[in-house]
């Protein structure tokens, strides 16, 4: 059979579980996977690099890469040095030089006009330190990930929605617990999801980026787009939100997958399984769906989600999904699972 | 006719020539390469990196294995990834949140506890950078060298002289121009490299740190030793006072080749060329050299020099070996050119 061409849509987390997931049909179905990759992060050390070497967040590229890194011991090896993270480290000030007391030429010290708390490497996840290079060495982010993924071996490319970072914001009720009726906005994809109020509505600052060019020819050239798991309102809906992806996203002869989270997080608390249904349609009203894929115990009564799915055009399949720990994360392989038969069928 | 195994000593840049010219060697003989590197850098990025987070000063290891990398364009690239040096950039402190003025999620501020001048990544070689990370991951100099080795292609193998950093520190006379006749202790590679005065002797802190196994082996398995060019004191005498190095250096069946500098630098200012011999039998009386391989240019009247060689027990090979532009750089195809028929010749 040929290569199914599959574009997966998401950052962080939720992005890696669908990605690992398509890994995991790779016996039965043969991909061409593309991650197309939200660049609104501005917590952490992404939110560091951003905001201080002024190009792309790395974090959310560098989890995508990772998660379709290939196999090889030494390309999984090289995956473990992009998620590894330095650690805080206590920095003095003193310099070493001709009157160095200990002699041994390598006396804690300062970096000119570091902190004294830590050096400007803790925090950081050697990955993010490579994709800031390679973006700053090759002048694009999109050759930058090539190599990267080069790098790591990767079965599959990953791309980002926008070659230029993006803000996200957001009309929140609620805030602040004392004022539970007022509507506040809220500035910067970290603090949109960890706001406790209720998201009323999301925009992007630039209101309309321009798409990452790469990436509409993906998701024309696609047979499956697949939008979810992860941060709802972080991860999911930004995409939907670049005018030309979703112009593409609506006109591409694809069909459309969406899988449910297994559990609100704090930027959702308040919506049901429906509602994230509903924010779909709320944000891009042209949007039709094939497919919504949910775990049977985390939707709960079926009915609302059904109906939900069904006014986007799909038709609800419940599977097992989940790990068996019972905490509320995707099992690669147990969606996987769910996924081969649906998006091996055809037309 | 069979591999030559050659292993090469030296640091910085005098090794990265070295290195270079033994690649340009490759069409004419089959070289198996093993680069011993000094680990006493206490400047710069990699001063920085040994002092805040207790590994190995990267950066002679990065330029090593920069020069020993694959031909091919993804490799190559990847070399570029690891000399790429992240600039300085102005930091301010403004913090993110509800409150950004600018709503865009991505003002400059301050990482935590970060510097007011610049952010903590200014300086470092996006190499040194995967090297600490290997180095911390892996928890083995040896093995994080084999895995960079790897994502760089190298013809050959990068091994540090000892597993530990070291100190260097100098007895040096005149430090002060007003005091030319007074000797004072100058401690630390980067002081002694750049000290003016005259070095009177030169140790290690600590004074016999352990060799590292494989550069033994190495040494014991090799056809030809080769020393220099480089920074006299801080790149290729520190190896002759690593004990179990010395030890191998003497009684390895190999042959020894000197490659002499082509000018003076800050820390060996008024050793002539014979001289710099002379420093060799100084800390390694019963090293034995067969070759000494020198600018016929830079040695000018050679009889001094042939003396000093003949004193080691060697021959004095003079050629063209620097670049055309008159800077006293080698050059790595005249340097190569050179190697070949002097590595190439049987006992």
């Amino acid at each position: 059979m040929t290569a199914r061409r599959v574009v997966a849509f998401g950052g962080g987390h939720g992005l890696s579980a669908s990605l690992r997931a398509l890994r995991h049909c790779a016996p039965e179905l043969d991909f061409d996977i593309t991650a197309v990759v939200t660049v609104g992060d501005d917590g952490g050390s992404s939110g560091r690099l951003r905001a201080e070497r002024g190009g792309l967040p790395p974090g959310d590229l560098r989890q995508a890469l990772v998660a379709l890194a290939g196999d090889h011991p030494a390309t999984r090896r090289s995956a473990g040095l992009f998620q590894h993270r330095f650690a805080a480290v206590p920095v003095g000030v003193p310099e070493s030089g001709t009157t160095d007391p200990d002699g041994d030429g390598a006396a804690r010290r300062g970096t000119d006009g570091a902190s004294a708390g830590t050096d400007g490497l803790a925090g950081h996840a050697v990955g993010n330190l490579v994709l800031c290079g390679l973006m700053e060495l090759l002048g694009d982010p999109v050759a930058a990930l090539e190599h990267a993924g080069a790098m790591l071996g990767t079965v599959g490319r990953v791309l980002p929605m926008s070659r230029q970072p993006v803000g996200i914001e957001a009309r929140v009720r609620g805030v602040d617990p004392a004022a539970p009726d007022e509507v506040r906005t809220v500035r910067g994809q970290h603090q949109v999801a960890v706001t406790t109020g209720r998201v009323e509505s999301l925009r992007l600052t630039p209101a309309a980026p321009a798409a990452c060019a790469e990436a509409i020819e993906a998701i024309m050239a696609a047979d499956w787009l697949i939008f979810g798991p992860g941060s709802w309102y972080t991860s999911v809906l930004p995409h939907l939100l670049v005018p030309q992806l979703a112009d593409a996203i609506v006109s591409t002869s694809a069909r459309r997958l969406v899988t449910l989270n297994l559990a609100a997080e704090k930027e959702t608390l308040g919506l049901s399984v429906a509602d994230h249904l509903a924010a779909l349609h709320q944000y891009l009203p042209e949007l039709k769906v094939d497919l919504v894929l949910a775990d049977a115990k985390a939707v709960g009564d079926p009915e609302p989600v059904e109906r939900a799915a069904e006014s986007l055009g799909a038709r609800l399949v419940l599977a097992p999904v989940a790990v068996r720990d019972g905490t509320p994360r995707h099992d690669p392989a147990a969606l996987g699972a769910a996924l081969v038969p649906v998006l091996r069928a055809d037309r």
